[in-house]
């Protein structure tokens, strides 16, 4: 796949509340998220480095010891094995995730 | 910097028709262009792994030999060395690349 079109890939509905797509080649993926209003995302944290970037919506965003609501065209940089979490604001989020290594958790067919 | 906006960032005009924002971590970088209507992407290649999706606009996209016109939820993927260009259409494109590793020759200061 060299070309792709989110509306056309396939999505991963992980809960009624949170869809995913996903798009990566060896060593970076690129995913794109769903997240209705009030969706919290457990503070966690990954090997893998990370760059966030909110497209619609609003989250209150916590990365290591730091908290921000966060809208479009504003993001975040996350080292590996920063704890970070968050929880989506009054409206639905839509935001893409940035990842290298690949998260291999994330693959749902191949 | 931990958390980014576009709007506050250090913006690169590459040209007065070419305008670049960018972020990264050690191993990933994230890059915002605008490009005004009629900007040619010349042919090149690189051994970064690249993807990229257009957010507003429209350009026609060569991928090795494949040509293709995307618009707004489309990109592309460009594994290492892939020939590519491009040419934005009758209106400004604005587009995410995702680069790993980084583009050293992106980073204008630090």
């Amino acid at each position: 796949m060299s070309f792709f079109k989110w509306d056309e890939g396939p999505t991963d509905e992980l809960t009624p509340q949170v869809k995913r797509k996903v798009v990566h080649l060896e060593n970076v993926m690129l995913v794109y998220t769903e997240r209705e209003a009030g969706v919290e995302m457990p503070i966690h944290q990954h090997p893998h480095e990370q760059i966030g970037l909110v497209l619609q919506g609003k989250a209150e965003v916590i990365l290591g010891d730091e908290k921000r609501v966060i809208g479009p065209g504003e993001g975040y940089l996350i080292p590996p094995n920063m704890k970070h979490g968050g929880l989506v604001g009054e409206e639905p989020i839509v935001l893409l995730a940035v990842f290298s290594p690949i998260r291999d958790d994330f693959l749902t067919e191949e």
